[in-house]
């Protein structure tokens, strides 16, 4: 995007990953980048739709809001689009970084010598803030400084630059950006833009591959993920991310916790500040651009949990609960917490304050622990924003429909405003294998009264780790879940693109309607399942009703009688004589029989 | 169910039809029928609940809502359970019945001379009403007549057959059972009772067989589908809906006018009254128990359909939309409705009174069109009152989220307080192949307001017609999102469900969690593909973490913990000194650095 191409549209193969379930058989949809200030070259999905039959009318092609990056070849990287930019600024300064430690990636790269698949390519020297320098978007919002960055989400929001700068000013929005990660297209996330979708990836001690994540980035991407937490807890932690920021168009989240976690062999007591603040330095010179931290898990919260249906789900949270009872400490990410905002404040990393204590149960929702908790989030977040370190604050979990609403109105009163960023809500527990469902009511609910970012939930939580079909699943669901919340707020433009696909399909544009779909090969191989021909993608009905009980069809030919015989006007006319033109509804009823 | 079991509970090993995705490997559940007042034998699923590891705790076998039946051959149908209720009213006769015409099969049976697959199970003849008597549990409830139906309902829903009766006498709720479906075990539809799911099922022109019809319905009911409607508008739909009804342990709905419009040959403008009346008749004596009429699509309404983004998506309000404008008359439903409530009171068929102008996209909700449509609905709502017929009223359809409350608000209000029946609503048109999950977002959000029933959305809604696999996503989406709005609404018990789950859960009773899931297999088998072994079934981890980082693992650590040594005690001592005993963690927290 530093070297905007110079048309205004330009196609890109790369646009989604080969793999079952994409063809080329999507000719409709391109990858372009639209041209914007600066000479930014903003990227968009283009829906190219065909002339209204009948009418004739021309459809404009569509385009959609795109997150699937420019493509990458996995062992090489994205180019630094942005390195330019961050340079350009002049107060940042490259250093050697942290030295090599194969305990980064545990006992099995120790034990080897190496990590099971070293990154193969570019190496930069970590940037860093000059002395006494704040490099956050926050730092230079606040002194009114509108970043390419800004420009660049102003852009794909299609919002003014100010609404962004002011937002990001006052904490009510934040742009993940680390400057160690020149890879991204910048985005944003705040209530007054796009509701955004967080998608999870992550190895465990279980299973998988540095492969397949950085696949499932891929696939996630693809789909529309917005930013993507890599919650690796096996082997290879510190390679794996490697891979996966050196490859992410999309902001990176992690939990700093679960690498430090290792680090001690997976002792909780063992945990430390130093040990916890090296890792978070490592994976700032990486290039994470938000790290969760539950440093609202506080000692005196932990009793208020016992009695919990489920106690403590959180993983960070139930860490730290157990440091904190074998320590009688307070938590160390409490006390420590000015130091962590003077680290985040050098490379622009954000914060996600974490929910340690949120519901794991219905049961368990809204409670004294999760509220107690929320409310130390509200005081860590003025604390983060007097070193002008970028802050959202998560959110849960399981949390009955009618107790949804309350979770964002509070956070937004106490947190001042600051992003909230969801897991769902799940609305039941009965539904275990369909809790990207239980979640997704919640979501779109929570997201409507003011969540900016949703963090997906795959069909597999509670039962087993996603595999590339679940990341797809989940991202949709989400998808659909952020936009419904799009509409029901009212956001600028949003419900042009449902209209654009109700249009299509009543007027059997079926290609059309695949092409606008959140999935077109989904949407497509549906149609084919029923009514296989190609025939019948040009065809003036349904497969589910057939061609004599189409109420589409039935309802086309009655708005062409209406166009035909001028009776659109005459039944305008009858309607407001107060429909006595016609046999009266009334006085057309016969009397009740006996 | 007329003739109870003599103990407590009795295992029936034809709750779930044989088929790929039902495995005899859920030893833990089982079908239960509770000897309710009078001896009525009530269905239930027990699940049996393992002892808590650890504490021992007894866990006591779970019960839940049952739909499935007794299970049928479907060559043979059902046993008439309810028979002797009905015959003991002494206020029905049974009657030659409309004379077998060919025609009500359509062309191909007239062709063939018989239907493709003649229903060969027992004929009886139809019943109805003796001269100027009324059969409908709406009378018997007004007249103060506890019905066995009522208390059977009231056993269902574990609460006062008081209550049934008076919310079916003030029109509050229904309870469809039709005199000519014996085979049905009675249930209630209405705000103050569990939230209700319908499965649609039915051929088109297009597709599919009788067999396949019959193994959804079972299908349908196996997984917790409360009524079934039959849209058959293809071959055979007298015969297949023999098949249907003989089969079917709950509910059938239909909509009389496809049937009508087939028996003139598809032509809309050939509809007359006489050939609706008869084919309602035809399907009163076969014993459908509720049927969808359009009444309320009046010719005036039909104009304010021409802008819309989506015309007429009804099936039926298009097609009467079609007759009024050929015509140029007012809709026969309408002018006939007191003759067609003549009718349904000899039966008791229970009105659904058909949205026929419901939006079909998030651009048409709430229009003038559709609410104008509500207000003769509830006019239609006080008609059929009057004798004594129940009512239920049907809505959306596509609404942006936060359009959806409104339209059960004002169904509410405008109708009287007459049961509402949605479908979805959708809220969004994105997401071709997720619409179950656009349109659950929608449906739980509705009944949590008030909707008394969920008309299921498969992933195919849009696409193409639903196969086995689709009918179950949808009954099983509809069932969390219904559960979702009880859990909401404060139903008494219904959180129970999702506590049970939970503990079992936390407590890491994997197969009572599986058990007690609203799809076991599936549960089960997620699970499985991570960690097959049997082993990891009762290990103390779950597969996404592993078991060092297992928060479940780690806050049970914490309790037992404050167990052992009395910290609980203290800690809550410690929190009543406004946290004094432990570090304070305002005064631990450093000073902020510079």
């Amino acid at each position: 995007m530093s070297t905007p191409s110079p048309t205004d549209a330009t196609t890109d193969r790369r646009t989604r990953p080969a793999g079952p379930e994409t063809t080329d058989a999507a000719p409709g949809r391109r990858k372009v980048h639209e041209t914007g200030p600066d000479g930014l070259a903003v990227p968009r999905t283009e829906v190219t739709l065909s002339d209204s039959p009948g009418t004739g009318e021309t459809n404009a092609p569509f385009r959609l809001y795109d997150t699937s990056g420019p493509g990458s070849t996995p062992e090489v990287g994205l180019p630094a689009h942005r390195a330019e930019w961050i340079r350009a600024r002049e107060d940042v300064e490259s250093y050697a970084g942290r030295p090599r430690d194969l305990a980064d990636d545990g006992r099995g790269a120790q034990r080897r010598g190496a990590a099971s698949q070293e990154w193969q390519g570019e190496r930069r020297e970590p940037l860093r803030a000059k002395p006494s320098r704040r490099v956050t978007q926050m730092h230079y919002a606040r002194r009114g400084i509108v970043t390419p960055e800004m420009r660049f989400v102003a852009a794909r929001e299609q919002c003014d630059v100010e609404l962004v700068r002011q937002e990001v000013a006052e904490g009510r929005a934040i742009i993940p950006a680390n400057i160690n990660h020149p890879e991204t297209e910048p985005m944003i996330i705040g209530r007054r833009f796009l509701v955004k979708v967080n998608a999870n990836i992550g190895n465990s001690a279980v299973t998988s591959s540095i492969a397949e994540e950085v696949d499932k980035l891929t696939w996630a991407t693809t789909w529309g993920a917005d930013t993507v937490m890599d919650l690796s807890t096996g082997d290879d932690i510190h390679t794996t991310r490697e891979w996966i920021v050196r490859n992410s168009p999309v902001p990176i989240g992690t939990v700093p916790i679960y690498q430090a976690l290792e680090k001690v062999d997976g002792n909780a007591e063992d945990l430390t500040w130093e040990v916890y603040r090296d890792t978070v330095i490592e994976q700032c010179e990486q290039g994470v651009d938000y790290m969760t931290v539950h440093a609202g898990v506080l000692l005196r919260y932990v009793p208020l949990t016992v009695n919990r249906v489920t106690g403590i789900v959180s993983r960070g949270g139930s860490i730290m609960a157990g440091w904190m009872l074998a320590h009688h400490e307070e938590s160390f990410l409490y006390t420590h917490f000015d130091e962590l905002c003077e680290i985040f404040a050098q490379y622009d990393v954000a914060f996600s304050l974490g929910d340690g204590l949120r519901p794991g149960s219905t049961a368990d929702a809204n409670d004294e622990a999760q509220l107690s908790e929320l409310r130390t989030l509200a005081e860590l977040t003025q604390r983060a924003w007097e070193h002008d370190v970028q802050v959202m604050v998560e959110g849960p979990g399981h949390v009955p429909l009618h107790l949804v609403e309350e979770n964002v109105r509070l956070e937004q009163d106490w947190c001042h405003g600051a992003p909230f960023y969801t897991l769902g809500p799940l609305v039941t527990d009965i539904a275990p294998g369909y809790d990207h469902i239980t979640s997704a009511i919640g979501a779109a609910t929570i997201a409507m009264h003011g969540t900016a970012m949703l963090c997906y939930v795959t069909p597999k939580e509670h039962l087993g780790l996603p595999d590339r079909d679940d990341v797809k699943t989940g991202v949709i669901t989400y998808k659909l879940a952020a936009h419904a919340a799009d509409v029901a707020k009212g956001h600028p433009g949003a419900r042009a693109w449902d209209d654009a696909l109700s249009k299509a399909r009543f007027e059997f544009r079926w290609e059309d309607q695949f092409n606008l779909s959140l999935d077109p090969d989904t949407a497509r191989s549906m149609h084919d399942e029923t009514l296989p021909a190609d025939a019948a993608k040009t065809a003036h009905f349904c497969s589910m009703c057939g061609p004599k009980f189409c109420s589409m069809r039935i309802s086309q030919d009655v708005r062409d009688r209406f166009a035909q015989d001028g009776m659109r006007q005459m039944s305008e006319t009858f309607v407001e004589l107060g429909s006595t033109v016609y046999v009266d509804a009334e006085s057309a009823r016969p009397a009740p029989s006996a």
